[in-house]
């Protein structure tokens, strides 16, 4: 496929430009804070960037008429309203996390939680000494997915990319569930999945989630 | 419920009786080498012996006209005939593992392994010293499951109760299922699992599988 | 050896009648609520009973001229003194934990604490969900060991005898050092290496790190 | 420190030139296939090339008088020879793993083995799907400080730069210890740890093992 990034230089931006050169696609379009590299109108545009590049990312969608998969975190309720105004025209895929691994996780946690009775069941949680933030969001995503009141351990670890495990234990047997992030890669990979997405898709607002429902039927 | 035990003073037996006792159901009758036990007429049968005791088995499952749960293991291929045979008119349960926590890794590990793509996927299994084979017939039902050729690694060490690890693989992330014997009552309160199944079954030969899966709709 | 025990028939008193039996040692006394059971004096005496009972055990001890291992929790101050007193004429062993792999861990912490730079410490401790008291007593003589502030995090999960972890974390690697309790078994077999060493010992007032050290040279 | 590195665009050639540049060092001379890049004489020289440039790498040597860290594989007996023959005048540090975290685990193992009786051990080690070798060096390693016949599991799974667990089992608990590379930062870490033992040692041919004992007092 002709892709564009916005946020080009970025660590994402890097990765995903590594990935799908791998794979065989077309950077033709870029922009950064250095400016923009045009080739020829991509198919599909991804944006890394940051939130004060909102207004350039709207920009260059309605000029290219192609759909768009964001990443940037921090976004406004009002930025999140614009997409979804985008979205009745375009297909836009929005999410906080690209990893497939752990929408995988999040589904087997659920059909765990299902399936067992009388347990307990804990969350932890292990991310390089730098991260600020206790839980992680993905944590808090794992609680949210089981709707009870659980315990979560946060651990904080030399430069560890990101553990998550969940268990559930009775009186009898422990089951614990975990994902431990390789490397960055594994975001490139599920946005490379969005943008094969998005290049099929009707216009709509969609989340990474429903891009891995959508494509997985189980 | 008005249980009986065949094999009443085995390691099983004996965790049987516990748990049951727990939950307020009646020993009416057992069996072992020191003879029989006779209070009254047992609801449902259980027996955890020997395939040298089968004979008697099936003598009191005839008189008592009851569902049986059987776990003896070895049995021979004339002996699981004669239990589809008994099955036709009663419930019959016949399994070689009562984990349940078990059955609900065997269908984690199906889901997963169903989500992902371009894993490798590796099986690691924990047992006691004295555990003779290897690998343990657990992780050959999962391999199983997985339907693909699967490495399994086995380790013996000291008097761990039975731990199975199942890893999934990529380039960018790791998933890991475990499950983790804490002791022998996981398998007891399997037992009861059945022997409640079976009081309301109809005549059939049944796994404990089939109890799992048709006791907890998903 | 011939022994004795005071809380006999408690959880512990039943674990060391069963290791102590096991490798040929003969209980020659024992007592409990229900009073006492006296074949011959014994040449060790070992008290797993309640502070309660504190009396009648150094009434005991006074009477054999024996030494004594006490594992009795929730000794108060004067009690300690006490044994103290007994240990000018008499060996004392007084631990609250005569697990040999957990001394085994804080041997391996420290030296990893020593060895290693600009690491990371976290430390997990998971106990089955009936334990009120959080951290664990052991964590706490874990940090103890390690002399600085470290973050402890506590899961309480089914019936989880005791583990225990210790994470040492910088950019590049992560070291990791466990215990865990397979059973009650693990803290006789420490009870019947302090009987051993009693037998043999001058008098003197010793915990079970002690033994350890004494018995296990570097 | 100013310092030279022969292979120095290769992948650990980079991970050095990166590190010790972010600890303020000056990178005055470099050869690589593209030819040699002279600024200045070296303090040091790092070889992480081929043992086919191990002609250059002595000539460099010689040339500059300064000590030498080598960490290239697959060095032929009479490379090896060479090396200590230079090594009556010079500093020469050889290794084919030049983990910190490495070199504790080995510690740590030796010590629990030393302490703990009547234990199975177990060792597991788990690699990216790309190791062609089973089991890995470092496993081999470890076996050789136990120096007994242990079982070594081998994991080939996805991306994983380096796994490796000792476990120590008997009838009551379980001790484990374990690495995990996060990168090849770490690897860096011990060429520079070397570097400034290098700067001021005496004559003498060294392994990294010797230069973490030397500068390691217990």
């Amino acid at each position: 496929m002709k892709y564009g990034i916005i946020g080009r230089n970025g660590r994402m931006g890097n990765e995903i430009y590594n990935l799908f050169s791998e794979k065989g696609h077309d950077l033709v379009f870029s922009y950064d804070k250095e400016g923009e590299n045009f080739l020829e109108t991509p198919e599909v545009l991804i944006d890394f960037s940051l939130p004060t590049a909102f207004e350039k990312v709207i920009e260059y969608v309605e000029k290219f008429r192609c759909p768009l998969i964001i990443g940037t975190t921090g976004l406004s309720n009002e930025q999140i309203t614009k997409l979804k105004e985008l979205s009745q025209t375009l297909p836009i895929i929005q999410s906080y996390n690209f990893s497939l691994g752990i929408q995988v996780l999040l589904r087997l946690v659920k059909l765990a939680d299902k399936l067992l009775d009388d347990v307990d069941i804990e969350i932890t949680e292990t991310h390089h000494r730098f991260k600020k933030d206790k839980p992680s969001g993905t944590a808090k995503m794992i609680k949210e997915v089981l709707n009870k009141e659980v315990n979560i351990s946060s651990l904080r670890l030399g430069n560890v990319p990101g553990d998550h495990t969940v268990y559930f234990g009775n009186l009898g047997e422990i089951i614990t569930i975990s994902h431990r992030a390789l490397s960055r890669r594994t975001f490139a990979a599920g946005v490379l999945k969005s943008a094969e997405f998005a290049l099929k898709a009707v216009a709509g607002f969609y989340t990474f989630q429903d891009i891995f429902e959508l494509t997985k039927e189980e």
